[in-house]
């Protein structure tokens, strides 16, 4: 037993090196690296990758990792036995797929974003589309080589990102919100929306500005800058390495002051999550966030029920008013939080309202159905696109760089990671219920936002990959996935 | 042949893989990655150094050297020939060095340069000491390791930076130095100094302006942002992986708008002599520069040569009175002129006019010097720095951050390198001479900068490190390394 726990530490400090620098290449190119460096780093993220995977399949790691689930039981470390199954879970890909499939599946979903962020400026979906074929056809493939009684197609790669939550469960949950909130949508929109303050949509606020806000926000939520960093980026995103390392990128508009406002929250409560985590897991493969759906309910929780709701803007307000004195002069606290919370069918997800950003993932959650069992051909994505777009929200963009190509995810081999957004929100309006039936949250965000982090981090955040999402929701929740408290909070708050 | 070639090709690639990886990590942890990463990226940095000296030290891949060296004169490819010949002598400190001692050393130097800024920033010369005694020690014992009848002592790590030269050539170099620059030095510093426009000295040139026109300059001297970067850093420096991917840094100081100028013009220098080269060598060891010296002679050049001349300023300073039109309105082109060129007795290397920069090499060269031989502790180090400056300046730094602790270099081990730069400005001026015979280097300041490139790119660049120093300087400028070149031209401009 020591042997074998010794091979699987000595390994998995290798892994987690090689993950160190695999991850430190993806941000510099997500955010610094020159266009013309491209083929050069592909040459040797190819090397890398062979490396990686002979590491990984190296028959003393197998054979210890076959021995410790055989003897799961007598680890009386219990982490160790917990990330033993996970890691069990994981080598299933490398054992079933060839490793030419393997490797050549890693290097195009390295490169990628960078396609896909050219395709996306030049608004040509045709410069994207050779790449997402081959992605489909490698997750088409890999769900043939994955196959089990239990799970087949679309559910194997739903399962990758939020464990147990298959079509069945997701049919059921997104069933229950176009049941209760697409009428509520419709009545909500149907109002007269010109009742903002011109200002708000039409000043310029310079970047300068915002970036020194983004910068006051980090300070509120006490982002600890010691141990992260904001950058900007195509599309922002948070990327962390160990609870040391966590650091997010924003998008800064000229034309749109709320759109690196929430998207540094949004990122921010990601980056908190792994920030917060227990430091004991840095190394292992613990560290990080127990699934997507967890993930992102934090990034929401922060994004959303704290960072839009009245009494954080009744405190931080003054500040953004001190930021941009010309600009706002004229516009009231009232206003303003009016404006951020409006709703309105719009075309860009990041940017959705709340209320209506389920919507949007419900037309992601369909083409990658069909894209993977084989219903539709991804030639023919802009068209499904625009049309399920009428179908959920009743509008159509006027192009791809505000349809099809406006996510990034796809580009990295991401499908069924959309899902867990939707999901995310509803496991952040149950969660949120507690913690201010257990804490007074709004106090908390006058007198000491530090609550609201300590609250999240015994709750949640600490546990890393330790628990299961269902574990975490009843740790934090003490009940059972209910999407009704989304229901509940999205109506209450939008009536 | 064919097969020992192969493997020399094969392992070649891996190596390169491993270079791109701990590059980035390099480029990051000096420009972006946050104070409290520190310890776990060293962590992970110690098992790819593991790695890395498996692949340098397998059996095969020496064999196969050993081999290709001994029948060196049989091979067609003269690149590789050469290339061989440096990898093998590369491999001697490999081969002699214990393998801990190596890689622990290869750590100490990965992490030097955290330790180093944090101390510089509190001026704190006690919490350098350690590391830096570490360092020497390690180096005296290297030379040890290294010794042959030829070679010993500081000649050894002298011979590392720039093949063939050793205390002998560096001596008379800066004997020649001495002779002929010192008492003109002092000649010189003696007129009153206080002729400048108080503007240019006191106003406050806000940061926004300065990365304006230092992108302005990017654009002058025609450096490729598609395979570039410029970015901030406590120390301005250039960092190549290949042609494809070449970043500079430079730091902005808002009380000194030449500051970020020079280090810009100086870094590019740097930047486009990689940028230059033959793609060809992308991938193999003999991508970059050939020796220290004639990299600083590149950077020595557009720093000073081109971007101190009047002409330069002729045609460019109209653009910075338009970045700064408060500051510079009563500040004419020559009183500007005279200023970036006025000679003084001052404290830091980088800031350092052309003519007592050498002097400041000087105080390193005797302190590394008797570092290596064991003539002086690295406690005593403060005191004989001031001694020196003292001696070759005249004047004495107040603290330790303007004095012993401004430079990073000694912090990842390079200890042998400052002569190079002295030697570098002598090697620019001395091609520099030749340049301006065949083409008019005012004219193309004036109309077209890029035949400046294409000349450097012909005679210089374009070979990487397939020529040796002098080799380089026999192709440029058709002669031998010559002095008198420098002490001409420094004579000449400072009359």
């Amino acid at each position: 037993m020591e042997k074998y726990i010794k091979v699987y530490q000595e390994t998995r400090k290798k892994i987690k090196a090689y993950e160190y620098f695999t991850w430190l290449m993806s941000w510099d190119m997500e955010t610094e690296a020159p266009k013309g460096s491209h083929a050069y780093r592909t040459r040797q993220y190819e090397v890398m990758a062979q490396e990686i995977y002979t590491i990984q399949t190296n028959l003393e790691y197998m054979e210890a990792i076959d021995y410790l689930m055989e003897h799961l039981c007598e680890l009386s470390d219990q982490a160790l036995a917990i990330e033993i199954k996970s890691v069990y879970k994981g080598l299933r890909i490398i054992k079933k797929v060839p490793k030419d499939e393997y490797i050549a599946y890693q290097v195009l979903i390295s490169e990628g974003p960078i396609i896909w962020a050219q395709a996306k400026e030049n608004n040509d979906f045709k410069a994207f589309q050779p790449l997402l074929e081959k992605i489909v056809l490698a997750n088409r493939k890999l769900v043939q080589y994955l196959k089990t009684d239990d799970l087949k197609g679309y559910d194997i790669l739903l399962d990758f990102y939020e464990e147990g939550l298959t079509t069945k469960e997701y049919d059921h949950f997104f069933e229950t919100l176009k049941t209760h909130l697409v009428p509520f949508v419709k009545e909500v929109t149907k109002k007269s929306k010109k009742r903002f303050k011109k200002a708000l949509s039409t000043s310029i606020f310079p970047i300068e500005g915002q970036k020194a806000f983004a910068h006051y926000l980090l300070d509120v939520a006490q982002y600890n800058l010691d141990h992260g960093v904001l950058k900007e980026s195509a599309h922002p995103f948070t990327s962390g390495v160990s609870s040391q390392d966590v650091r997010i990128t924003t998008k800064y508009h000229e034309d749109n002051v709320l759109s690196s406002i929430f998207s540094v929250l949004h990122e921010m409560g990601h980056g908190l999550y792994e920030q917060q985590n227990d430091p004991k897991y840095d190394g292992t493969f613990l560290s990080g966030g127990t699934s997507m759906g967890i993930h992102e309910s934090q990034s929401r929780m922060y994004e959303n029920m704290i960072g839009r709701s009245r009494v954080f803007w009744s405190k931080h307000y003054p500040k953004l008013v001190e930021t941009f004195p010309k600009q706002l002069k004229d516009v009231s606290l009232d206003e303003f939080y009016r404006y951020t919370n409006r709703v309105e069918r719009s075309l860009i997800r990041i940017e959705a309202d709340e209320l209506t950003y389920s919507l949007h993932i419900m037309v992601r959650y369909e083409i990658e159905k069909q894209l993977i069992n084989g219903r539709l051909r991804v030639e023919e994505l802009p068209k499904r696109w625009n049309q399920l777009m009428r179908k959920y929200l009743g509008i159509v963009p006027k192009s791809d760089k505000e349809g099809v190509l406006q996510d990034i995810h796809w580009s990295f081999g991401a499908i069924g990671y959309f899902p867990t957004y939707a999901l995310g929100s509803a496991y952040a309006a149950q969660i949120y219920h507690k913690m201010n039936q257990e804490i007074s949250v709004e106090d908390a965000i006058l007198n000491d936002f530090g609550l609201i982090n300590a609250w999240l981090k015994e709750r949640v955040h600490q546990f890393g990959k330790t628990k299961t999402p269902q574990e975490i929701l009843m740790i934090a929740s003490k009940e059972p996935f209910n999407p009704q408290y989304y229901v509940d909070y999205l109506i209450s708050k939008f009536q």
